[in-house]
């Protein structure tokens, strides 16, 4: 049976790290902030954006939330984004999708300053990922990915990733930030997707297997070859009329089965989920890092 | 024995569709312009600018050739490059690498207008590849690549990709447009490179085998399985003494015995390499192009 890999433990050692830099940046005069815009009233990201909250709270950082009405206009929504730009409280900021139709989302995001931009999806961070420019952000679930590897002690430098599903919010960061030349990196790295031929076979040659691609139990034990690390990134509801709720998570790798023949493997939920959330925390962290004069210390304390 | 891949006959091909299109955009007003800045005498880089120029001339490109000493400051390189800019004449610019030790090179293509930048380095560029948004520009070796593939009438849809190397300039652009969710794409896609583990054992998994490491004859016949096809990007030159120039120019493929076994395959020289200028050229047409007002039309033919 393989080992569970358990990303609630996980965050938690994050978050001893984070609560010590807050402590730091706060003595020198910054506690970071995170501003979380929520347009509209999707129950799930409604849901989302109370846990980000929490979690800042928890951690003794400044958070706004901007709750705003699903009649807010493109020209609204940009204006707001601009004012949090300028704030100088504010080091991150995030707009949470999906936003209503009318919402031109990737104009939102080009609107951002980059280095607030701690969910990463701005060209000019992406651009960064590509080019391994260190100081850009990195999206959430793809860091998390790699920290959850580096903490279970798992061998990324040189070890096959298969990566199946390539999104831009998981599949292609993570493919960009396992290949950087850099330790916790130098991966060889395969991207296979609903078009691929021969995807089982692909899959059965990684070391580590990353499922991404929104389909619940996709992964079954046919996919994996005996002693790999498999996660789990996908979250999926299905109907259950024994549950409470109705309905059960599962990710998009078939768990029993797949469990069987990996070494380690993430659960749903428990897994992933927890450090996206983490590394939202940490990139925010990083942004207030980033805001002090180059030389690491604010003029005040000179 | 491999059939072999022509990269001069198809150059010509995509020259004879260049030609069609500079005519129709010079019945519309526009010459598309293409500028060159060479800084310093290296002689490689200076027979690249030459061919680069002469190449322009022959498809009736507007073509103008920067020679500046080697003295020349980063203040001075940026005033040319923003005068470039904003020369309506000149629709592509390129500043040929590598430019000596004192010029910050990153800082030249930043300083670059998006749209004039048919290197595609650009990050606004390097971004837009990563997202798939076909108004920017395409590194021209990759997009060469894909173009012989496509004119060899060699499938890339669900095909497993192995690229060998992970440069800015090659295997990175290479796997993310070779990924894409696009007609022409939609390949597995597999970057190995020097940390790699079984990097034999992967290559020969590859239906198209791409070879960017630059390391002379890298690729030996047991990396490749029986029917790939392989693409050779390297250009290496070897000491040979009983050659006029005293060496030779040889690929990172071991051409003779991988020629055996794969289907198809690119000579050095004459495969990439030919592809690569086309590319450029393309690329400063679809730079042209885009410079027209939205209809497509300049006001003037209203």
């Amino acid at each position: 049976m393989a080992k569970l890999i358990d990303g609630r433990v996980i965050a938690e050692n994050v978050y001893v790290e984070l609560r010590r830099e807050i402590a730091e940046l706060k003595s020198k005069g910054i506690a970071p902030g995170l501003a979380v815009v929520l347009v509209g009233d999707n129950p799930a990201s409604r849901t989302y954006v109370r846990s980000k909250d929490k979690m800042c709270r928890a951690l003794g950082l400044h958070s706004v939330k901007l709750e705003l009405p699903v009649s807010t206009t493109q020209d609204e929504l940009l204006a707001r984004v601009q004012r949090l730009n300028r704030d100088p409280s504010i080091h991150g900021i995030l707009v949470q999708s999906p936003a209503p139709k009318h919402i031109d989302e990737e104009a939102i995001v080009r609107a951002l300053d980059p280095g607030k931009d701690v969910d990463g999806f701005h060209r000019e961070n992406v651009a960064k990922l590509v080019i391994g420019d260190a100081s850009g952000f990195v999206p959430c679930t793809p860091l998390g990915i790699q920290r959850l590897l580096i903490e279970t002690k798992i061998d990324i430098d040189g070890a096959h990733v298969v990566i199946v599903g390539r999104s831009m919010i998981v599949g292609k960061p993570l493919a960009l930030l396992l290949m950087q030349k850099n330790k916790n990196a130098n991966a060889t790295v395969t991207v296979v997707h609903s078009r691929s031929r021969d995807l089982e076979k692909i899959t059965r040659s990684a070391d580590i297997l990353v499922a991404a691609i929104g389909q619940a139990t996709f992964v079954k034990g046919a996919h994996v070859r005996d002693g790999a690390t498999v996660i789990d990134v996908g979250i999926n509801r299905l109907e259950d009329p024994a549950s409470e709720r109705g309905y059960r998570l599962v990710g998009d790798v078939a768990f029993d089965e797949v469990a069987r023949k990996a070494a380690a493997i993430t659960p749903v939920p428990g897994g992933v989920g927890p450090m996206t959330i983490a590394m939202l925390m940490s990139n925010t962290v990083k942004a207030a890092r980033q805001s002090l004069p180059r030389s690491g210390a604010l003029p005040a304390t000179s």
